[in-house]
């Protein structure tokens, strides 16, 4: 059985997203069919209906912060039932079989599919995904709120789990759609938490977030917020940063980590990282383990994402106000 | 009781060293005088001669890779002894205080005293320390050689013992005194070890250190000795690489690590950081526990720097053999 999509897609790079039907040939064995309800926007999306990063293909029909009602199973699904909630992410699939996939590091598999890459994703009624890269929504995780949890919300959750210690100072850089939420995580994760923002009104909402401390890129950079104070300067942004200046805010043995795809390379000099014994590290998003072990999280400490919600058929004006800047902090839409 | 000193100064940057006679004052009760055996000479002290650096001052007694007997001890010092047969490295105390020193990671004390910064150091007769900055060398180290594992051998032993798994595949860039040592330990570590060197001569003899495989830099950056392969790839050269290449031949959640003092910053593209979640990390010398565990290391398996030997009165022929760049792989001077 084929299942008819109407869903909203960018024709050519950077033109307005229009109506689009296509339609999903038979379901196979490991597929999993789900009937969209919700569904972020997330700054990449923006990047691939431009084709930002030179390999859009068109039509593309872009989001993969996907919250849904499964529709349809493969023969050889058994942990995803047809009426469960579910999320879908950046990754709708990964080969399962390579070294990365069988030590639990899905995230980095050479041939992971992408969501919004080669295929279709979420700006639609209806999305396809393999089962592993499905995520049932546990109690406690709002429906209508947690799509910005599978992309940013992961992308800041990742290493954080990896790398961070609850006795830990952490600068998260960047008060956005990834920010945000690094913030809420770093807070019950038991850190004391510095927002950097050059944004006054941003600055009161980082400390109801979880913020002990709100300084600006300035302050971060002039050493004025501290020199050998943070175990982690977790980078959310995609411009170029001082980053000589912020190692020396680094703690010994700190890390400075981007999520953000900052297309300047980045400049650091070799002293104060073999004085510090400091690393510089990036990520992308987390591995399904990692997926499920957030969302547990979220749900035992009612972490949710801050949302603005448009209905699906208002997307262009959506992508318009993500793009104006004005976001507080993710824009979700409804079906 | 005082205790003179006949010692090898630069008395001006970059100048040959002469004689040089001064007096310790009375030793404190943390402290040990030592009767330099034999002293390893390091790209540092070059460095430190000449100024590179900006904080020489003279007259400069260079010499960190110390070997020596212990002559006298200061009232609180009980784990060393006169007569011991001990190393000292390129710190010679720390303050014992701070919460790098409490937590073991005295090499990163903010004022932790430098053995050839601000005070004399071992191309002399005698040297003194702090005794916490001391190493009894264990059974089975030989004392004619072992002087290069204090500062050389360190150097890449502590980044091996923090952040390398004996499954792993390790490049090692640059076969001189560091490099040599470092696929040495590599080797026994129980790692796949790949030496990058441009010298056909050094290529046979990393073989026979230790190294499964030799490559040129250029076989390196150019992804011909494998693309997502390295572990870590160690790089102990003081020159700028091709570092966006050497990234992609990382394996996911691979590591560059330099401890070489590379004065160009890094430049370093996020993509390949992020995609394969690598990092970029750096290093100083290790803590003292580092150093007392790779010595019990270094004797269990038999691991020794290979060394050149000149009298310490032949020191200024000694420093060019080394500035020559013929050194095979250590330069030590004996007394």
């Amino acid at each position: 059985m084929s299942q008819r999509v109407n869903a909203y897609a960018a024709m050519q790079a950077g033109e307005p997203l229009v109506p689009f039907e296509y339609e999903l040939p038979a379901l196979g064995s490991d597929d999993v069919d789900i009937e969209v309800l919700h569904c972020g926007i997330c700054h990449s999306d923006l990047s691939m209906i431009n084709n930002d990063w030179g390999f859009s293909a068109y039509p593309l029909v872009a989001g993969h912060e996907v919250i849904g009602r499964v529709k349809a199973v493969g023969d050889h699904v058994n942990h995803i039932q047809v009426g469960d909630h579910v999320g879908l992410g950046w990754q709708a699939g990964y080969c399962m079989d390579c070294g990365q996939c069988m030590s639990g590091h899905h995230n980095t598999c050479p041939t992971a599919e992408m969501t919004i890459v080669g295929r279709h994703g979420g700006f639609a009624d209806h999305v396809r995904a393999k089962a592993a890269a499905l995520f049932v929504l546990p109690q406690g995780i709002d429906v209508a709120t947690a799509g910005p949890l599978l992309c940013g919300g992961i992308t800041v959750f990742a290493p954080i789990a990896e790398h961070v210690s609850p006795t830990d100072q952490v600068a998260v850089i960047g008060i956005g759609g990834l920010g945000h939420l690094a913030i809420k995580f770093l807070n019950k994760w038991g850190c004391e938490v510095t927002a950097v923002t050059r944004s006054e009104d941003k600055a009161e909402e980082a400390k109801k977030m979880g913020a002990h401390h709100v300084v600006t890129p300035q302050a971060l950079e002039s050493g004025e917020a501290g020199l050998g104070r943070f175990n982690m300067v977790l980078s959310t942004v995609n411009v170029a940063m001082n980053w000589a200046a912020i190692l020396e805010t680094l703690a010994p043995r700190g890390r400075i980590h981007s999520v953000g795809a900052v297309d300047v390379p980045l400049e650091i000099p070799i002293f104060p990282l073999i004085m510090g014994e400091r690393s510089i590290g990036a990520s992308p998003v987390g591995s399904p383990n990692a997926i499920n072990t957030m969302l547990q999280f979220a749900a035992r400490h009612h972490i949710t994402p801050d949302t603005e919600h448009f209905p699906m058929d208002s997307i262009n004006e959506a992508l318009a106000h993500l793009k104006s800047g004005k976001a507080r902090y993710r824009v979700v839409l409804d079906r």
